[in-house]
Parts: C-alpha cells; sequence; structure tokens
C-alpha cells in the first residue's frame, strides 16, 4: 500500500491556513506559515485555484472559495460541457461522417446535451435533451463504467441484442474502463452502433462522454468490430476535449 | 515556476465525487470514476482521511467530512497539542534542566497552554494560561515567523534589550524560519533567556512552540550564544511532538 501523500497534505494545510486566516494571503505568507519555499508555495497554491478551492483576489493574495461547502456540485455544468466540447463536436462529425452526441449522467441515464447531424443533408431529428438507458448505448457505457453508482432496477430490453444480465454488464463496464472507450451494436436500436469515449474534468473524474452514432453497417465490420479510425478519431475528441477541461492525458 | 501537481488536482476530484455521490464509496468506485488504478486511488483517500477531509464508514467506505464547510477551524485545538505534547516536555525538562514551555499563538501574543517546571526543587509559579507579548519571547518568535499574520501595533519594550525596530524583528523572523529555532535572551525580563522550536501539524503547518527558559548565564555563554546541547534538544523535542501529529521531517 502507499503511503500518505505529501503534496495532498500539503494542500489540505494550505486551505485550513486560508480558510482560517480571516483576510487574503500572498505565496510568501503560505511558505512561511508551512516552511516552504516560495515556489513549492506557489505550484501548490495555484494547483487549489485550477481547482477551484482557493480564489485570487485582485491585490493578488489568496482566499479559500467561499462556496467550498458546496463541493459537491459538480466543478463544471452541461451548459460549461457543451461550451467546451462545440468545436471537437463539429470536427468529430466532419472526420468520421457521423452523427455525434454529448451526454451526461442524469438519474442513471445518459441525458444528451449536445447533437451534432450527420454531415450528408439527410433529414436529421435533434436530439439534445433525449435521455438514453445508459446500458444499451455507447455513451451510456462509458458513462456507467465510472460511475461509482451502479444502475439500479431492471436492465431494459430495447433491441434482441442489449445487455440485461447485470454480470455481463458489469464484464462489459471493467472492459470499458480496460480500453477507454465503448461500443454498442444494434443494442438500442435495430441497425444503428455507436461508438464512445469518456470526457475528463481536471483530476480525472468522467464529466461526459461523446461520440459517435449511425448505420451499423457504416460503423462496424461483419465480425461487428469498428471500422478503422473511428475509434482513435472519438477518442481524440474526447481527449481534446478533456484537455481544455485540465484533464492530463493518461 | 512549477506547473500544476497532479496528486492535489486528484484529490479535489475525488473530493467532488465524495461530496456529491449521496453515499459512501468504496476505493474500487473511487479508481473507477478517476481512472485510477486502485492503489493509487487509496493511497489518496486515506491521505484525505488523515488530513480530515475524508471519514471512513464503519463499513469501509469513504464520505467527505461532514465538517468541511468548517475548514479554518484548527485540526487540533489547544488541548489536543497539550496532549500530545506533555511526555516530551517532561522529558526535555528532564534533559536540559530547565523550565519548558509550550505555546500558540491568540490575537497575536504567545499563550502558554503547558508549563513544566524546573526539575530542580525550587520554588516556581505555574505560567499556564499566560500570554507573553511574541515579539519579546522565543516561543513568540518561532510563532510569529510562520504567522501569516504580521504583528500590529507598537512593539513595546519589555526590557532595555526587546527588539523593538519592526524591521529589525522582520529580520529576525526571517533568520528564525531559516534555522528553524529562536533565541531570546533577556528581552523579555532581566536575566532570563529562552530557546524555542516550531510544532508543525500535518502538512507543516505551525500549530505552536515549544521552548526551555531559565537564567540567561545558564542558557547562553558569554557571546550570548546557546550552550552545548541546548538547541538541539528543544528542536529534538519540537520534531518528536511534529510528528505524533503527522508531520514529516524536513
Amino acid at each position: 500500500m502507499p503511503g500518505p501523500i505529501q503534496s495532498i497534505e500539503r494542500a489540505a494545510a494550505v486551505l485550513r491556513l486560508l480558510a482560517g486566516a480571516g483576510q487574503g494571503l500572498g505565496v510568501v505568507d503560505i511558505g512561511n506559515a508551512l516552511g516552504l519555499p516560495k515556489t513549492t508555495a506557489h505550484g501548490i497554491v495555484r494547483t487549489l485555484v485550477d481547482v477551484g478551492f482557493v480564489v485570487q483576489d485582485p491585490d493578488g493574495d489568496y482566499r479559500a472559495a467561499p462556496d467550498l461547502a458546496d463541493l459537491g456540485r459538480p466543478r463544471i455544468d452541461a451548459n460549461d460541457l457543451r461550451a467546451r466540447a462545440v468545436n471537437w463536436a463539429d470536427s468529430l462529425a466532419s472526420r468520421t461522417g457521423e452523427s455525434v452526441r454529448l451526454a451526461t449522467l442524469a438519474e442513471g441515464r445518459a441525458l444528451v446535451v449536445h447533437h451534432v447531424f450527420r454531415p450528408d443533408d439527410s433529414a436529421q431529428e435533434l436530439r439534445t435533451g433525449l435521455s438514453l438507458p445508459a446500458h444499451a448505448c455507447a455513451l451510456g457505457k462509458v458513462l456507467l463504467a465510472s460511475a461509482p453508482v451502479r444502475p439500479r432496477g431492471r436492465l431494459v430490453a430495447m433491441t434482441a441484442r442489449t445487455v440485461v444480465d447485470p454480470a455481463a454488464l458489469r464484464r462489459t463496464l471493467a472492459a470499458v474502463r480496460e480500453q477507454g472507450w465503448a461500443l454498442e451494436v444494434e443494442e438500442l436500436e435495430a441497425g444503428v452502433a455507436g461508438i464512445a469515449a469518456p470526457v475528463r474534468d481536471l483530476g480525472g473524474l468522467v464529466v461526459g462522454a461523446i461520440g459517435i452514432d449511425g448505420d451499423s453497417e457504416r460503423l462496424v465490420d461483419a465480425r461487428g468490430r469498428p471500422r478503422a479510425g473511428l475509434v482513435p478519431a472519438v477518442r481524440q475528441a474526447a481527449r481534446s476535449i478533456s484537455r481544455g477541461l485540465g484533464a492530463r492525458d493518461g
């Protein structure tokens, strides 16, 4: 088992110091209080600003964030996520020729928060606001794979291919975590397949999924494997959005 | 300038995850949510428990600490500190033959929270509860050296040797930070000297000072330097108490 992590101990001490100071403190003050060189104190407090636990005054001093009590609120909401994703979603649609959807987990289902039409002038229905059964789509599998709360209730069969056995779903989600992307072939709707990858926030928390969906004949080969280039394109879009949110590649 | 610190980013993400989960989560859940191996997730969450930001349920699951909103409260109070220090204070008194005091900073003054008599059967007055002008004693210098808030108001001369010039005090405090201990010779009371060192909490925050005080002729030589062995004894006691609080040597 690994030992305690010194930088986290120091960050916690900085947070307590700022929360208790009753006034803004500078990097030198923080370094003095913890017995750290100024550059070390600066690295810690800047990271605490990045993660939203500390704010910097206009005069340069640092304070504990006023909404620290409300930590359970996500750092970014669906609107922020869409705003950060919109260009990458467009470019993923152009690159693959498929429609693109961005989803978050809401009450155990995959909520589509952004939808880019397939770039072929065909008649398509805007799917933003649609809530999909998570176990039956690639977006949902990505979201469930990282969700700490297991899906509750019976897994409903949307097609003959929907995974409805909880043990089989658990194995699928483990594979999704392992490989970093999810595939769905005609599990939600006959003739349609999807490929999705996770969007991660600063610190690695999964805050959404982005993916393509379209005719299963275009997305997978005769053996049900994704056609060349599609998985890398989806993963690259997901990584680019994640990077914009401050996540590291990993 | 150093870049952002990954372990702090991850710790913040774990804290947000736990605060938002609405139920206790296990290490595997946390690892899945952040895309981390179980051992890495374990190291992060255990450190968050150590620093008091996360609590572990009786069933082993982790939750955000219910008093996270109250971060400004010190992790340990004067009673905890005294309880952790009492044996080391006794042994410092035996080892040096001098009286020992433990102090915390309270409203800019050094508040004596524990006092061990000089082990020589002489008549002595219990000093616990006494509040000393911080700029004029070794305990206070140690506390001021790490305090982010500068002493306010005029520096009062207790003797002819008290440092009352703010710039001179600043230089003294910088030297105290640098060397890790403080000396005071007849600055508080004629004929008395003191030597003190900082007690640090987990993360390095200074939460108190421990020191000896006694006849200046016993504590310092003719050139005003601490007699051999005294500074190491004081520092060792301070380090031992700090270690008991979870601080690392540094």
